[in-house]
């Protein structure tokens, strides 16, 4: 007995059901990366609360904002690499749907790591939860690329090479995140995060490093 | 006087209609299950804190964080189900898409439960309202299938056989939910809970059983 | 100079066009229907509170809950009437995304009155405000539609007959909901809100009473 | 080595790539729209609370209610300029999406400003933060605009002048905002603030002067 999703002869449907995963990530993706924003808030002042006062509260909700800032762009970027990576995919069966929904709940759990290290970024705890959540997302991304891949659900074009490379491109993220926890033992938090900052770059030079003649997508 | 979805001719404009409605499940879907996350919150600390209240403010959140996995865990399978099932749909009317929104509405009450079982899981009650929430939703998704075979509005190929059976294999949750409310008088919530993650294994069996020859979505 | 949208002579463009502004709307409805579960909320019990403190807090928050279902049907109703009237648009102008997007305004607004009435249900003044936000959300609806008819973005087969049945199709909500502000004067707010029930049958009736032929939607 | 979604040869591939990155904007500006409400709350009030508590309580929250009006509006109003100018881009490369999410990242924020000049509208920084939030976004969007034209990714038939105009004519909310900051030095808050009414009025008057003739969306 063929899976239905394999024994379709017409060429239209699969990429329809393939839509609708993808439509559900772009969801998921969207309303996390949306939702950070209402873990920012300002503590509550009297209304007779002066400009100084609210000056004050703004200085302290700070760390909220960068907070709200770096998970905005980990969650973009993440999304810009799953947006990359289904262009080669055409087809879904229910294990990359299902790979691809723990991939959707390791995003959907970032507001709260956000949340806590918006409020107690000085605290290791807080790091180390911080940074192995956004570690666990940046790697499912990856797998589920590769599953897809060994699955033979993407483009014909797609060789082992540009597979891995494409899978490699993910991991400037997670390897600064663990690798900063492993430097949390010598130094304090904050020295730590912001090392997070080299991420940008990383995955620039990553981009510059791994550039590969490409297959087509969706066409081969 | 017939109704216009069904009297259509053209080919295309039904699947417009359906796809409208099932984006509008897919939307519901995805903020039910990212909506979950904003109820796990960190007990408020003060700015002083130390690692170690952090830390126990953690394992304090951690019955809440395993609701917040359970809980995407069933609203993925349910969705993943309805991924499956809409396969088969070609057509949309009135009663389908209002069966839905059923169903729908079930959905985006689950975070409801899932914030009470997270803060009070050791209560029967809590368990009983958590159980038949779940169980409702799951009972609704094959409901809202076999509306659609029953009316026509399925690819032809779909047998009585098959309808039965993609209606079937949607009821390990709401079975094993239902009957732990029975145990519930027998051993107290905890043990009942536990047992819950009976319902992947027996899923995965009831998916090997009900394996069965399947029609061509979308195309007969 | 005539307005691009109008002056299009491809087929397939307007659609997309078309397309975006109705996703837009849907993915407000989906967001506005699935946030109004955040306002039901169990006041917060200690962590030593028995089974019969969370049947009491239960029996409490029930009238939230019976917002909920209320805000939910009636948004999922007018989703639902959105879907029907958007089959016979085939063209978006600029104006029909301002007037669509003041509906969205009134349907985003709704989990405001929502969870004003589900705490003090039993006053007059939060009695109006619901009702009123609920009657104009449900006027908005028809009139985005006539706009669209009269504007002549619909298809072809659309008699002034069927526009104006279709805009009437809506009303039931708007009439009964404002119909019941006129009663508060005589009965107290318990009352008029049991009132609310009848919208479902009227709906109905209106539904029987006003089936007419109807064009072919999208195709003429 | 080419792009990949430069080198295309395939007629429907960009477009669906496109398409992505335009449904995941949509849906992060209907969060963030849909989100503005959950800032809008009553004080808590005792059970016990007359219809007088209620409606001073609901005179209270109208800043809120304005607030959210206001930037309903705002994040509308951006929504309708994406929408205007993404049907002339036809293709979409990394670049674009990146600074396409620094917009979202600008939109995603609004919730927060907004929610301070719902409690405290009558403090300069408060109206700085706001005015500065909203302008940010309304200069993101032509940014936008201007690298999809000068990077090649729009139809064929968009002029230079073209291009410029439909850049300008977003920005008579970024101006207004930015120069009533200017004004606040002379006059209190709330003068500044009812001056943002004029936004609307000066946005028609600038469709109108900037009406010019216009390229086929998508087609040329």
């Amino acid at each position: 007995v063929t899976h239905p999703a394999r024994g379709l002869a017409a060429a239209e449907e699969p990429r329809l059901d393939l839509e609708r995963a993808v439509f559900f990530s772009d969801a998921v993706f969207a309303i996390a990366i949306t939702l950070l924003i209402i873990e920012v808030r300002l503590p509550t002042l009297p209304s007779s609360a002066t400009d100084a006062d609210v000056r004050r509260a703004l200085a302290q909700v700070m760390p909220q904002i960068l907070a709200f800032a770096l998970s905005f762009v980990t969650i973009g970027v993440y999304w810009v690499a799953h947006w990359r990576r289904f262009r080669y995919i055409v087809r879904a069966d229910v294990r990359l749907v299902s790979l691809n929904l723990v991939l959707l709940g390791l995003v959907a759990f970032i507001p709260f790591p956000t949340a806590m290290i918006g409020q107690h970024g000085d605290l290791p705890t807080v790091t180390i939860v911080y940074a192995v959540t956004l570690a666990a997302a940046g790697i499912a991304g990856p797998l589920v690329w590769l599953y897809a891949w060994q699955a033979g659900l993407v483009v014909p074009g797609v060789t082992a090479r540009f597979a891995w490379f494409t899978a490699l491109r993910g991991v400037a993220f997670p390897t600064v995140m663990l690798a900063s926890i492993a430097l949390l033992t010598i130094e304090g938090p904050y020295p730590v995060e912001s090392w997070w900052v080299l991420i940008l770059p990383l995955q620039f030079l990553i981009n510059r490093a791994l550039r590969t003649p490409e297959p087509e997508p969706h066409e081969a």
